[in-house]
């Protein structure tokens, strides 16, 4: 049986059902989104007019115990970039949809202005929901009201009032397994996207699925390998585990690539605060939780539930890309102050990610202190708000390094760098400028490469391998963080998607099927207008060496054009 | 004897002088600046870092009393559409250094942060000037100032508060023959580059220079004849010098194009009192000067000087563009209302055009009423003491539609369009989409061509042949309002080229000079990464038909993809 497909029109208030067919039917996550933007919108469309449409798809294997493959995909024209965007997260979205038998959901149109909606989805089909008393509500009160609403049991996917401003860092939140919107459809502003076509949340509710396996004990022998895969490494096996995320801002800080003071330093003088070791004696001496599973049937763990000091829930999981980008970034070494700035993200409705880069440019151009908690506390109260400054804070690091007229915006496509300074992590920096998402470290993460990152020669390769293989997790759904365990034997997963859908494929069929995914994304760029020109760092990277270690970034621009040789020609 | 170049390096101190040599000794003006920027800039340079360089160069026949020959250029890399500009404008700066013999001068690198030079640039050549006490001064006291300084006969070119503050609407302002600075650099943020240099002013000073005439009676000649073809035509005759600029909003009203709240409607209610004839009477009845030349020689004399009621002097010259994207288009019937949003304009060193369409932009963004004069008001005085919100409102529309979530925003290339609705004078709007410039009804104003506005089909064809033209006379330094007396007999131009600078041409051999000017622009942006994709009119403009007239931009797109066919290939 395929997998459905439904199209929300807002414009005209209807729901079509269809099955996705074709080369559809063996996609899912970004690579159905991806192919979807680049088949059904126009790539000059306004990001936020009616033309464009917001494409909702869970990973190819959601729906199942299988740990890590949980992942939710939207994608859309981003407002932030003017290109193609596919952002994913956890949550349990993802699972309740695999369950549902559905592959895809499309926004189009846009409702009238003055309307509020929600989207419900369960086993009768689709229905519009009228949720104008949510309008202007922070986040974690709205998930509380739907959840008092539609019960306990419902995943959501919600904006905040900067995804209602249409805000071009506005996030999607989406619930974990214990209801809190706390995982994050973070980058190039689908919240903004979803906010113009008058939609604040969707409501997923899987009550009398059936199993969707087509083989259930062959496919319980898969998960069972996967899990004991999952073990061999320490990593899955239990460093996320014990240190979570955070673990990596360690290992990044040793070496010199920490973004510090809006990227002007490598090494921060406060990271054994912000740090692994730092979080998990935290949360366990408060009581928090150090390990925590944010999809279903997750083993890796690597989220947590962080508290305040008599054991008060701040924020559902303090990962590390907020720890630096709201933390040394913004030079604040405080895990609670960086907690509470997530935690204000995650209520207004904004990627910490971006956020972060736009209040460390801020800081540069002298509107806050780096260090200044308070006053950065106050901007983001000022994006929920809605204040003119607020809505400029929340529109993102190169509008605010415009505004400013700071030169040193950490940004590509318009899209703030997350937490690994190209000039030290250079295979990153590759990522940052090559992938049509433009600066996403989740786009091909060379932090895990066995490699000297300072070295330029190797990391154009490194990154587009692991643009690739990364793009199969995306197709998949898989946590990228599983990866290490698919490097082992990806064997398991082929096994997986005979038992679970009944077809058969081979991980190299799945590259080639990303480089197709891949080639597609770079064909919407181009036609958007975006093409090597924009595939940049910026150049003061290129010039100011990094303090301490001193390096730029120096990636053979020749090397760097001809990164997509495989899709061209 | 060749003109001389003078290199500024503001990083080392230091001035080079050197020659125009071979093809850039028969080039002037936008000829010169837009050669120069792809022979030197690199295209993908930050617009506000030390690598770009500011390039001014008077038009090729500057210097002399030939009727409206003085115009002067300035071209960098834009921060407002991060392709290549040149913007030019009349005032005496072109004046002096054509007879001073310089051709071109050159901002390069930039000063220590901290510093705030001036550049004085007269016989003896160029020297540098501390002018730190000028700080955040505003534009009118500073060119008082600096003519308390350096004597009443210098000619200044100077940036307000938001040249300092690297805002993308920042103009540079130039002086008038009576010293008012009131002239503007106007368009794409070159008071931006000027100020990310650490220059707050050029002080010209032509005393003592020999005339420049190769052949004086010839000259004579040429200059007698030019003139005899301006008071030939209505226009250029006696309609502009009573009219003013202010003629043309009666025309396009009447025709249905003038923007009006925001490019919403194309009919201002108010229209008769921001035209010319009102302008005309107002200005006659208070004592003002509704005929003026702003520069030395002009016989058409469309400038003014506009006065209160009692008869206090508000701002040199009220101009139709002005009218217009501070009057129709921000909801503002009220003559002397727009000429002190012109005047504050003008003091903190703003472009009229860029700020009125952001004003449009942000009042349907909601945060200001349309016609609410005093809110529009102090969001200038903002943009003078550089509060966030100030910054915003400097950086031009399409930020401030981006901030605001604003989807009808009237920019091609993030540069706000001029006075011409594109659904209605369409061969603006082809303009608009296909100068190298961004939206500028400079490069090739089709108000003037005879033709059905409204049909499409003629438009590319028109508006390439004014492209050309407009080109030629930029070269030249030919106000774009002598093109009727050109188009009369352009032998007149051809004479005037071998008495002034002693060498042959032909009007047909400038027009092939354009070209290739125009195909550098054009190669530039597209190694800045600015194709075809950026060459559009905002979708709203194709789908939303403008009241009352009804129509949309619909010239065809193959035909505009076209546009370049003569320079590639």
């Amino acid at each position: 049986m395929e997998k459905k497909i439904y199209r929300v029109d807002l414009s005209a208030r209807t729901v079509r059902e269809g099955r996705l067919e074709g080369e559809h039917a063996r996609l899912g996550g970004r690579g159905l989104t991806s192919k979807l933007i680049l088949e059904e919108t126009d790539p000059l469309c306004h990001p936020l007019s009616s033309e464009n449409r917001l494409f909702i798809a869970p990973g190819m294997l959601a729906g199942t115990a299988l740990s890590n493959s949980n992942r939710l995909s939207v994608g859309a024209k981003s407002p932030l970039t003017g290109g193609i965007k596919e952002s994913n997260s956890g949550g349990v979205v993802a699972y309740k949809l695999g369950r549902l038998g559905i592959g895809a959901i499309v926004l189009e149109g846009r409702a009238e202005p003055g309307d509020l909606l929600g989207i419900r989805i369960d086993r009768e089909g689709v229905r519009f929901e009228d949720l104008d008393e949510l309008r202007g509500q922070r986040i974690y009160a709205c998930a509380d009201r739907l959840r008092e609403r539609y019960g306990d049991k419902v995943g959501l996917m919600l904006v905040g009032p900067a995804g209602e401003m249409r805000l071009s860092a506005a996030c999607i939140s989406v619930t974990d397994p214990e209801g809190e919107p706390c995982r994050n459809i973070g980058r190039g502003g689908m919240g903004a996207v979803m906010g113009s076509k008058g939609v604040k949340a969707l409501i997923v509710d899987d009550t009398g699925a059936p199993s969707p396996l087509k083989d259930k004990p062959g496919a319980r022998k898969s998960i069972k390998r996967f899990a004991e895969l999952l073990k061999q490494n320490e990593v899955t096996g239990h460093l996320f585990a014990e240190y979570g995320t955070a673990r990596t801002l360690t290992i990044v800080n040793g070496l010199g690539g920490l973004p510090t003071r809006n990227f002007s330093e490598g090494v921060f003088e406060r990271a054994d605060r912000l740090g692994g070791e730092a979080l998990n004696r935290t949360i366990t001496d408060r009581g928090g939780m150090a390990a925590h599973a944010c999809m279903p049937g997750c083993l890796i763990r690597c989220s947590n539930k962080y508290v305040d000091e008599s054991g008060e829930p701040i924020v559902g999981s303090l990962d590390y890309e907020t720890l630096c980008l709201l933390g040394s970034n913004i030079g604040i070494g405080d895990m609670d102050q960086v907690a509470r700035l997530n935690r204000l993200c995650n209520e207004v409705g904004l990627d910490t990610i971006e956020t972060g880069a736009a209040l460390g440019v801020l800081a540069e151009g002298g509107l806050l202190r780096f260090g200044d908690f308070e006053r950065a506390k106050q901007l983001l109260e000022e994006v929920g708000e809605g204040t003119p400054l607020g809505r400029m804070v929340g529109s993102g690091s190169a509008v605010c390094g415009k505004i400013f007229g700071v030169e040193r915006v950490p940004e590509v496509k318009n899209q703030g760098m997350p937490a690994y300074d190209p000039r030290v992590i250079k295979g990153n920096g590759v990522t940052y400028a090559k992938s049509p998402m433009g600066a996403d470290h989740t786009a091909g993460n060379a932090i895990t490469a066995q490699t000297d990152h300072t070295d330029p020669s190797d990391k154009v390769e490194i990154s587009r391998n692991l643009q690739v293989f990364t793009t199969v997790l995306d197709i998949l759904g898989l946590c990228l963080f599983s990866g290490r365990a698919v490097n082992l034997d990806a064997s398991v997963i082929e096994e997986f998607i005979q038992h679970y859908l009944g077809w058969k494929t081979s991980f190299d069929a799945l590259r080639e099927t990303a480089r197709g995914v891949m080639k597609a994304e770079r064909e919407f760029n181009r036609r958007a207008g975006l093409g090597d020109a924009h595939d940049r760092i910026p150049g003061f990277m290129k010039r100011e060496p990094l303090p301490p270690v001193g390096t730029v970034f120096d990636v053979d621009q020749e090397q760097l054009d001809a990164f997509f040789a495989f899709a061209e020609g």
